[in-house]
């Protein structure tokens, strides 16, 4: 397969279509980005990388950074995480509290902002400084030492953030949040304030197609069976309530961020990180899931 | 890989577990069924084939026939079909009203039976003689020429289906049902009528493991593109509210129906079809859905 | 107080004044009313009567009626009918389906369309030749003997009443439609194709307004608790959710039909009947809605 | 009508019959009250007065001073406040998030805990020094000099209210909450802080029986129209969820609190205060609600 070929056919096409899509507008310091940048970068699991565009710049990987936490939270406790929620598909906007209320508090998946912020309060719990353990945990996993939160983006969504803030008020009104809200909530807008590169995003998710081992050196972060599960939840669960419109279209587990970040996985062969900033009504990047769909139809590379 | 061996040990160990699985007693019929039954049959792409248990027995699919009235929808007027349902996981039970109200009419995914009452409704405007076009075309796909509906069960349910003559007569209130309701109401009744045993479904389906065509002769009953598609809504939408679940535990795209019966298929390899009448609460086969798990655990094969 | 002259200065100023309204598309032939009918009708308690422009025309009550289906059942079985449906305001439109998903069956009162279904199948239940019976039971209460149902309107309604088909289906899904929904909805759509002219309506209504009794020989229709309930269910149920607003505006106890008919009742005083056919957003009466609401405002006559 | 005599029987009646309430576990500092507290006093508007019971001792009103920041908003702003709340019942409890979700922000009335805040965030944005402003004003009302906040009642509920944190953020986030949302739920805290005997309570509400004037010296605290559309908020919405329920059952306008508080107003009569502090599971006061129940039977004094 010559990799290189067809993702600079691709995003060749890809990069002068038009599309509708906006900007985030729900954090301020977002809307600041140049919406023209458009990377991608591909890694596989028998050592080929190739990248184009914009991927070597960084940005604000948002929700996609929900993987790390999931995967933190899920290796330090293993399954008894799922008793405090759910693996289901939402089949409402990622930051809805309508279906909290009918379901007293167990979000419905890691990914949605209401899981999210569970597994934060997971991870408060059971990490000691867990900012600081976090970042170094990322760093390890990645093998990249210069991993950081954006303070300035962390601010800025803090200072706006009241969606987030009512979904956490009302977890914890379910007891579902164990800790204080203001410190769960510190943690979450830290946790996607991560600012990676797409190079930097497709290596630290490759050991998700490893097998949940480190490519460099074997190093296990999760263990098989976890790893098709992470892989599963982010096939169901990866997009809002577009996760159906990308398996049908993509046909890969992926994740994506508001700002406008994508990975995707295929589990055994590659890991891909896409970013373009603007995004479609749904809140996924408009480029970024065209590039996709585009690259598994090419490749025939969707897992179905 | 044993599969026989495999198979033959998963089927004892699941066999003499106990579960708190009832038949469901939606249609009255299906209480009358030996809750006892437990049937697997696996057919690969290359040929091998083998079965257990009581796989030979015919038994009611019900909602596994859904994802053939959806080919053969998909057959016909290709991606149109989507201007009138969605692809997208409910996250609610499979006969909820709520979400059509919502959506004004416009059912989430074919599976659920929203979905699968519009995808009747337009075999109904597309087939000269719905009901008996329909079954020419599920013999044609699995080369069995003694499939057939079961009228009886097809008439307990017209007896008793109120929820599935409320949401019909729901979705005709949006416009999105073009032909009378009872019209669109019996075909359904039929379709999920169909009788099968555990080998014949899984023939039948064995086309969705290999890219749309089926084996004997190498006809095409779907394109490459259609049937990755069908297997990606399968993985998001299959199992009603538990389709998160399934994907979780097992990994592979599958669809269930409330008579006990589940096709599972991996993609390029085979399609496997488990029968046991007990349901668990979201109703999906109990020993059924702990088969393929311990099934794909055991030969890791989930596609993730 | 000098109602004529009262009534008629307001009627002016209504008559005149544009409003967006709507004829109600829901029943075909409710479309082919002149949407420039406008009557009045006040019968007071101290038999005071003055009526004002298309007063004398027979029109569809429609909704209206429900206040004399539930009068009936009332009176039939007393506070047992309350096991089978509930008192509250729904908050949600008069046909939704979703609360009755959430209350498994229960609808929140007898004005929305769900509990007007559940109290059709009590009458049937109870009541020898239904239709008659429900016949003879208004005629009596009004005193005049050629109220009828309107066959073509009906009929009108059963052919394109998908969603009050769809409401029947499911409430006895959940065990609360006794009788055969067929059965329910032909009395339904009988109950709400009864014509009435507003001076029909208002001496039919007045029970309402003289503490249960028929104004003209005393007889019982209701006891004294019971007519203050049917008022109290009327103010805070009678404009579907628009009910709140014609407490606030009007202050009256009140039911509204989209024919464009509304009867309001002051308890002790008066019973009046407003009608208009052209109707606003929420189903209700534009001309009516504002007559009462400057009539009230003009007699100081609101309850509170 | 001999008041005394009547409200005498009714109370010895009530206080021995046994019920099934709870006290409010919502703040822990009103787990600590007397449940067997049970007080009532009537103020006429012809200057008649009555207590019983330990209707001298102060308690936290709760809820029920959400008509007096109600009256103080709409006495400073008039019909302007409509455009960020509605008059509408919920359907729903007092509490909850849904209905919000999709009226975007918009509370469905000035009772539940949505509609309170946006009345508070009002205020706030009205008066200069709010808290002390506001008390200013409803010891002007009631000519009471020593009506205050509970700094305590308000710091427990501050400690524990995280439901309604979420309520005051989730409004945030759609626009209707003005100012920092910490701010509202101080001001909204201190309100329902306010603690009052049973006879000041009936005295500061007698103005919404005497059209919206003081009854010591005619001060006129709200129009007569305003007046009017505060009882009729009251009587559809003023008990969460059991509104229809009161209004059957009582047939006044009312409103109750979570401290076992309630008010009734009869126009142009009178307005009564019960106290009991174990609430039924809607959150009302069983005594008080039976109490009431039998008054208006008894004296026939129900509006309807």
């Amino acid at each position: 397969m010559n990799y290189q070929e067809i993702i600079t056919g691709i995003f060749n096409t890809v990069e002068t279509e038009s599309f509708d899509g906006q900007l985030s507008s729900y954090i301020p310091e977002l809307a600041n980005v140049d919406p023209n940048h458009f990377g991608v970068y591909l890694t596989t699991t028998n050592h080929f990388e190739f990248g184009i565009g914009s991927c070597h710049k960084k940005f604000s990987i948002q929700s996609v950074a929900k993987v790390l936490s999931l995967t933190l939270a899920y290796k330090m406790l293993g399954e008894k995480i799922w008793e405090r929620l759910g693996v289901e598909p939402s089949g409402t906007p990622f930051n809805s509290l309508v279906q909290l209320e009918t379901d007293k508090g167990i979000p419905r998946n890691p990914f949605i902002n209401a899981g999210a912020l569970v597994i934060c309060d997971i991870l408060i719990s059971e990490l000691k400084n867990p900012k600081t353990d976090f970042l170094e945990f990322i760093r390890e996993t990645s093998g990249i030492s210069d991993l950081n939160y954006s303070e300035r983006i962390a601010a800025s969504e803090k200072s706006t953030g009241f969606r987030n803030i009512a979904l956490c008020n009302f977890i914890k009104s379910f007891g579902n949040i164990k800790n204080h809200p203001d410190e769960v909530l510190d943690f979450y807008f830290h946790l996607c304030s991560i600012e990676m590169t797409c190079e930097e995003l497709s290596k630290t998710y490759l050991y998700l197609a490893n097998g949940g081992h480190r490519i460099s050196d074997k190093h296990q972060v999760l263990n098989a069976s976890q790893t098709k599960r992470v892989n599963a939840i982010m096939q169901t669960c990866g997009f809002y309530d577009e996760s159906g419109e990308f398996s049908f279209k993509v046909g890969l587990p992926g994740k994506s961020g508001i700002g406008g970040g994508i990975i995707a996985i295929h589990p055994g062969k590659y890991s891909i990180a896409v970013w373009s900033p603007p995004l479609n009504e749904k809140g996924n990047s408009c480029k970024g899931m065209k590039f996709l769909e585009l690259l598994t139809t090419k490749t025939k590379s969707s897992i179905f």
